[in-house]
């Protein structure tokens, strides 16, 4: 019987866009756990592993990653509209596609990762921008392609100055707030 | 509150294979439609729509297929492991590639739309088949490219010999009694 106090939610569409580096991986994985442990059917389409399902051939040219985000953004739409809370992470870092995706999809909440480039330089993880500097990477977003910021995005992060616990708080506060989820024991 | 004599079912993915023309479009609707009423989320992957949104710029080499198909087979895995069933109705002629999509995805039931190449160019309701006699239509299935059948099917339909209603009906049937489907009311 349907319990009308505390409705199974309905599937949506999380799509994180942001620079290589800024924590978009990590903030999808940890809300996936979270939202999994209230319930909720989740699913995190990462960058990367969508290129080798869905993108094999494509490059990292205007043309080929809006081709990549439009196949994302398909198969996010195929989930969220069954039920599921389709996570997307993946650079995206043009806008119109971005936002081309957001009409594709009903319910669609975009988070923006923001992190300075000077700040993603200095922690290089991945040591990807130093390469990129160095001229080793071609079309590096944020140093030799361009990133479009959002200009309306539901939630802005600023990994910068936040923990990533912080960061997740704001994340899972923002959703329930817009009834996209329900809400859950407080966060630790 | 779980109903144990009626669980809910779990999400599968349902494969159409078979020539054009041979009902597997239809039959995936018709099943979609049925499934729909019983309660399960249901996504229908349609050949043709799923190549403009998934594989644009692909051919129809073996390679560029195949790989069309592990595109299909992919979603219909993140679909099914969510709790839909995702119907694929799409020629995929070659039976290696098949049976890769079926090791990928957990529960996977394999229908084979059987129909004589003779009987299809009778019908031909599009036309293709006269195309391709006609050499208008290059690496046409069934015509000037292959198409393998199923070893091992779940299920054999043959739309030359049943109407709709009873292909419709064995099908249904095979998912109760495998336990993908809970037995609904008799089909009519």
């Amino acid at each position: 019987m349907a319990n009308v106090a505390n409705p199974t939610p309905r599937g949506f569409t999380l799509w994180f866009t942001g620079l290589s580096g800024a924590g978009k991986s990590t903030l999808a994985q940890r809300v996936a756990h979270e939202l999994r442990a209230r319930g909720s059917p989740v699913e995190v389409l990462d960058g990367d592993e969508v290129r080798q399902n869905l993108s094999k051939g494509l490059g990292f040219s205007k043309e080929d990653r809006d081709t990549n985000i439009r196949r994302i953004g398909y198969v996010c739409h195929l989930l969220s509209r069954n039920g599921v809370v389709a996570i997307a992470a993946a650079i995206s870092p043009y806008r119109a596609v971005r936002d081309e995706v957001r009409r594709m999809n009903g319910r669609f909440f975009e988070v923006y990762v923001c992190c300075p480039v000077a700040k993603l330089i200095e922690r290089d993880v991945k040591g990807l921008y130093r390469k990129a500097l160095a001229g080793q990477l071609s079309g590096f977003t944020g140093i030799s392609d361009p990133y479009e910021e959002p200009a309306n995005p539901e939630l802005v992060l600023h990994t910068d100055r936040e923990s990533e616990d912080e960061s997740l708080a704001r994340l899972l506060q923002a959703l329930e707030l817009g009834s996209y989820l329900n809400s859950g024991p407080p966060h630790r």
